[in-house]
């Protein structure tokens, strides 16, 4: 097991274990309602959370309706590491529309990537991953994006797990969204990616609606073609999900304010702080990639889901940080 | 019984008894799951269209995720004449807000609100309109308009019913909204109005919850304030979900093509004809205005809710235009 470093950042706790999982009936919640988690503060935090939250009687009582729980998508409940999944996909979709951009050869990071220079496609930074982003996520409709998005989902591997990326779900997270709809909770991704890329695998990887999907999005026309209405991506960003988007986005699509959040980066820091100033009973907490064995670790100078601030902050702010561990069951 | 003026209109029908509810829980379902809808081809319509797609052995069956149904609110859920109920709102709050604001003592439209020439108000149109809306509903917190927003609807009476405007509502459309929930289907507000004035009342009123609202929404900031963090509305507004706009708010918000939509104006074409070019079983509606004593009769060349194209593309299109008749319970 596990020694939880509490020196370096605070309330860090052990109480998840990093294993992926491919159905989540296969799971049992006879005994346990999360078999996964380590018997640790974290666990113990979450189950008293929400049994105060769904006593009738006590007086942290929360109405079914309000009890609404969000929870980051890239590295909190799917693999982030090395790049985020979405930005992979993006990639892809730039092979495979060279042919129709003949100035790509020419303009970054377009031409970069092309020849595989992924240095100086790094080196573009988020403005030259977004730019691959928009131009490969518009110029077609709605349901051409959705059937591009989700042929890549169901045949595109992760190199280390040799499993689908969109396959590659943590296990405590599954049980963890199930315990919490058995108990009356309404469940939300909210996330910085495109929410119409996570949308057509929401229901089956995590029993969440896509209408419980929020997200960054593009600008959208609606338009008659051939006769017959189309939604038409547009190369223009709408909305940024992302920091202190986030709120906005959950002010936006749910109109409430969650009462449980579960983040794994400084990005993630205003939606847990704009749940935990609520008033009533809260929840806060954040996954700390520490398994580079079966998973990845990473955090404070990590390229991709930077866990840096929140590290520090943590304790002072009552967010629960939880270890994503070596342990196996 | 009125009789359907089908010359005029091609498909209209008689189906729609235009009484105020206070209380959906008042309403019997025992028998007929509709008592207050005339027994019609439109009637008709609607239980034959939801038997249909509830029937786990037909061939038009349709999973219950996918019962999906969108309804219009000014005019189709509750009363927007003779004037949308949020301007109302936004005139008050003119008044409310002047002594902050002395320029609109010679800024129009202002200026014309606050002397009472409502003909120049009126003359400035949708673009004055929509300054008005911009100027009232920006510049506090989320909670703050939300509260506004509350009180005014709590409080101010609609001169020809006497009652809340909040509780001008069409009885029939609450028992359609139970009738189609309790036949697993999903019940959205899909509306022009501002997303955040309505949710205030959206479950009282209608058994929608504040996630299943969608509108028109104003840029909104996510701030640190006295060490608190809160949503600053700003005055600009960062979408119109109306006419064209809908399908796209349908798209952005709910992520599945509805299966069933209601409206009552031209501006709510595109979502039916969205909604409607779906593959398998659909169904369109639009409320028709015509009880004048009962509420109001207004159509092709109204100020609020015009219902032109409509009456002449309805038949072609199959869409469903329903009288708010004269016949009284």
């Amino acid at each position: 097991m596990r020694i939880p470093n509490q020196a370096k950042s605070g309330f860090l706790v052990s109480g998840f274990i990093g294993i992926f999982a491919l159905f989540l009936s296969s799971v049992s919640y006879a005994a346990d309602p999360l078999p996964s988690w380590n018997d640790g503060p974290a666990k113990k935090a979450i189950l008293e959370f929400v049994a105060a939250v769904a006593n009738e009687n006590g007086k942290d009582y929360v109405e079914p309706a309000e009890r609404i729980a969000v929870f980051d998508h890239d590295g909190t409940l799917w693999v982030e590491y090395p790049m985020y999944t979405q930005i992979l996909f993006a990639f892809e979709r730039v092979k495979e529309l060279a042919p129709q951009h003949p100035e790509w050869k020419t303009t970054q990071p377009f031409k970069a990537l092309l020849e595989g220079d992924m240095k100086t496609v790094g080196a573009s930074g988020m403005k030259g991953l977004m730019e691959i982003v928009v131009a490969t996520h518009s110029g077609m409709t709605a349901a051409e994006f959705e059937m591009e998005a989700s042929r890549w989902l169901a045949t595109t591997k992760h190199p280390k797990f040799d499993r689908l990326y969109s396959e590659c779900i943590y296990q405590p997270q599954l049980e963890l969204l199930a315990y919490l709809r058995a108990n009356g909770f309404k469940t939300f991704i909210v996330s910085g990616g495109g929410i119409q890329f996570m949308r057509p695998i929401s229901e089956k990887n995590y029993g969440i609606p896509p209408e419980q999907v929020v997200g960054s999005s593009a600008v959208t026309e609606f338009q008659i073609k051939n006769g017959k209405s189309v939604l038409v991506r547009q190369p223009k960003i709408a909305f940024v999900n992302d920091k202190a988007g986030k709120p906005v986005g959950i002010y936006e699509h749910i109109g409430r304010r969650p009462i449980l959040a579960f983040g794994n980066s400084d990005s993630d820091m205003q939606m847990i702080e704009f749940t935990m100033a609520g008033e009533d009973r809260r929840l806060g907490l954040f996954v700390h990639h520490t398994d580079a064995e079966r998973e990845y670790a990473y955090d404070r100078k990590s390229h991709v889901g930077t866990l840096d601030k929140v590290l520090d902050m943590a304790t002072e702010n009552g967010w629960i940080v939880v270890d994503l561990s070596l342990i196996h069951i």
